[in-house]
């Protein structure tokens, strides 16, 4: 029995690892196009700056160690075509061009996502740099060694965006973001957060320019990009970065005929499984649901395409379905600076938009006892559906923003209203949180409004 | 109408200040035997060495703050007597000695908890301490500073007798932990924990013995306690501090003739409402639900009160049961110098005694990715009912350990199984943990252990 993972980043190297532990007997073979597989890409703005301190720290695991456990790796190698009919593959090696065929007795499909590139005039310029696999970080490192670039701008102010700014500004670079939505942050924040990522990279000495989109990259007479364009606007730059967010990488599951989803990504059912016969698809690649509104999601990120490698893995190795991905909440955190930013579930915006009746509140709060030493100021908000009190999402900006948001991303998974919120039993000391954790203090201002009623009878009596 | 709140600390004026809210017309009264209201007990043991900088600080509120809000605050004043059938009360003015008759219309009673006692000989010793009311952390602090002892005895190894201990060694002192029980931490904590804690605070010097109880206090010729003393051993100390645990304070409840409950505690409905008429309870002297068991319980906690408090102060003023308290999952955590120790739910021994198939499983894991600078280890152990799948309680000790334990508290809320645990959406990001959460890997060894015939069937073919 035959399996066969098409892409080896982290869906498809956790498939592998729980295929083999499920059965030891299972031929696996990892085909991975770029030289390195089981990156951990959510490192990479990091190791720019030297944070994180060799590129190795981000290979977790080697073509070797998975030898070791009986998988075969090969790495520069493109599957280029899945017949779903014949269970055929035909690959080609990148090293030497050769293309051959491979046989599968069952497939995952684990290649990622892709970044989108704008139409922007000049793109092909020297300096102009998307930040996709390693070998993206490889050659931006590469360039600010050869040419030290002073200034930088980095187009997109999303989560990728921002990391990608701090770590230039950490390598002394003067920095501007420009974002074409009208607020810092990605879609998925409201206002009273974006303005908050505002003034703190601000403070840090960024400059930011929302609500336009660069139309042109200007170089010089070498080819070297010296200026982003747009409207009357030229900011000069010898460094340019697109961090403009990412699509599903389905292009050879869709040649192949299998159906496509609401995203672009692949579709599947709740056991991982394609529409085409015993092919699965797990990570960047493949849909979910999303838990809140039960329809299609998508999440492109490192830990759901862990836990979805895993059910894929299960699966694929028992050839029947065993385990279930659940779905997603399209939880997400990022530090900018000192600030930690982070979302589950739905924004006030996306929950009218899906026709909710959503009520929401937020509070400013500390993260710890006021007179404990330490800690720092956080903005919770909590939205609810304003029929059943159920929470639908929740933003925090500030201390602990990780902590915070896993609370509600579990409150979410397990349906919680807003009196389960107010009376939660979670852990307090005072060195750890003030009485009441910010998430309580915002559910009980989000109760008031939900009892307005139960405060006003006595007081209208 | 009259509320009148026996008890003003956390519960107490939480009620007082929801029932002003629901109420502007109602007339509330306070009274309270010790001379402050509003005191965070739970920040003491960081006063005693100057980490909470000031006594004030740990004053959030003064009866003028209250009477700016028509609440009336008597302190030093205790209520002696309950009389349910002509709702009246009898009430001692501790500065006069003078006692007086009061009416309610409608009663909370929040007394709190008092402290356990241990029969030891030589207890009145001067330099023996109980850290139960801000007066206890005035009279340690004189006591401290006239006598500059430089041994001291901690007698109980639960979270207060660790945090102490911690002060007193802040302070410089040599401290010695006596604990009955056979593990330090608390009954609630298993041996991996009780381990990790002892390790820790050996590590630090403090000097720790199990399993002894204290049978006799030794006092020099002017009455000052010098050693604690059990079988062969004798400890010399200038200071002990007994913290032992604490109970329920339902004298004057019981005395009045409301029902009791099993841990002693005042018993309560769901509205909090004690069995006699027109009275409610919460916070320490009051009776919880075990959110796992369905079984009475009990959690004398700060944040616990204060959310009863909402609840009990709601329902008072309006005189009918608008809002329920679900009750408790004895959610804790504690720091004792740099470690974070956390539970949520039941032990693993005590849901084996609760008659519970208990499957657990244990990570150790780093707190960020292995490349990210920063972070240090933690434990995680969950307990799930091996029927079900259920979780059923959790321990961690380390780094982020109230993080972790606040993800588990709010999934035993939402009576999450394992393998929700799974594949649960949290945030994720290298400078705010590893890829999987601590929780998500302790749930896939959990998952493990629940699938192991899943994962045998290909294998044993």
């Amino acid at each position: 029995m035959r399996l066969v993972i098409i892409g080896g980043v982290a869906a498809g190297t956790k498939a592998a690892s729980r295929a083999r532990r499920v059965d030891p007997n299972l031929e696996i073979t990892i085909y991975q196009e770029e030289p390195e597989v089981s990156i951990s890409e959510c490192g990479m703005p990091y190791l720019i700056s030297g944070v994180v301190e060799y590129r190795d720290a981000l290979i977790a695991r080697t073509p070797e160690d998975f030898a070791e456990k009986d998988v075969e790796v090969l790495t520069r190698h493109r599957v280029e075509k899945i017949d779903p009919d014949d269970k055929k593959l035909v690959v080609k090696n990148l090293a030497t061009e050769e293309q051959f065929e491979d046989a599968y007795d069952r497939l995952i499909i684990s290649t990622g996502g892709k970044a989108i590139i704008p139409p922007i005039d000049g793109m092909d310029a020297e300096g102009v740099f998307v930040l996709r696999f390693l070998s993206d970080t490889d050659k931006i490192m590469d360039f600010v060694q050869k040419r030290s670039p002073r200034k930088a701008v980095v187009i997109g102010g999303g989560y990728i965006g921002l990391e990608v700014s701090e770590n230039l500004v950490a390598l002394g670079m003067e920095v501007t973001i420009v974002e074409a939505r009208d607020r810092i942050g990605g879609a998925a924040y409201g206002h009273e957060v974006a303005d908050r990522i505002r003034r703190h990279i601000e403070e840090k000495g960024l400059r930011v320019c929302v609500g336009e989109e660069v139309e042109t990259l200007l170089a010089d007479g070498e080819g070297y990009v010296r200026a982003a364009c747009f409207g009357e606007r030229k900011i000069e730059a010898e460094i340019m970065i697109v961090a403009t967010g990412a699509t599903p990488e389905g292009t050879l599951a869709e040649e192949a005929g299998a159906k496509i989803g609401t995203f672009g990504a692949i579709r599947v059912d709740k056991h991982l499984k394609t529409s085409l016969p015993d092919v699965w698809a797990a990570g960047d690649c493949a849909e979910s649901m999303n838990l809140i509104t039960g329809e299609p999601g998508w999440e492109p990120l490192g830990d759901t395409a862990n836990q979805m490698g895993r059910v894929a893995g299960t699966n694929a190795a028992h050839g029947e379905d065993v385990l279930e991905f659940p779905g997603i909440l399209n939880t997400g955190v990022f530090k900018v600076f000192d600030l930690g930013v982070a979302k589950t579930g739905l924004s006030e915006e996306e929950a009218h938009g899906l026709g909710f009746d959503a009520v929401s509140a937020a509070v400013e709060s500390g993260s710890k006892a006021g007179y404990f030493p330490g800690g720092g100021p956080v903005f919770v908000k909590l939205v609810a559906d304003g029929e059943t009190g159920r929470l639908l999402g929740a933003e925090v900006a500030g201390e602990n923003a990780d902590k915070y948001v896993d609370i509600c991303a579990t409150a979410l998974w397990g349906r919680l209203s807003y009196p389960d919120l107010v009376n939660l039993d979670l852990a307090y000391a005072p060195p750890f949180g003030p009485t009441l954790s910010p998430v309580i203090a915002a559910a009980s201002v989000l109760a008031n409004e939900f009892e307005k009623e139960i405060e006003g009878v006595q007081a209208s009596e």
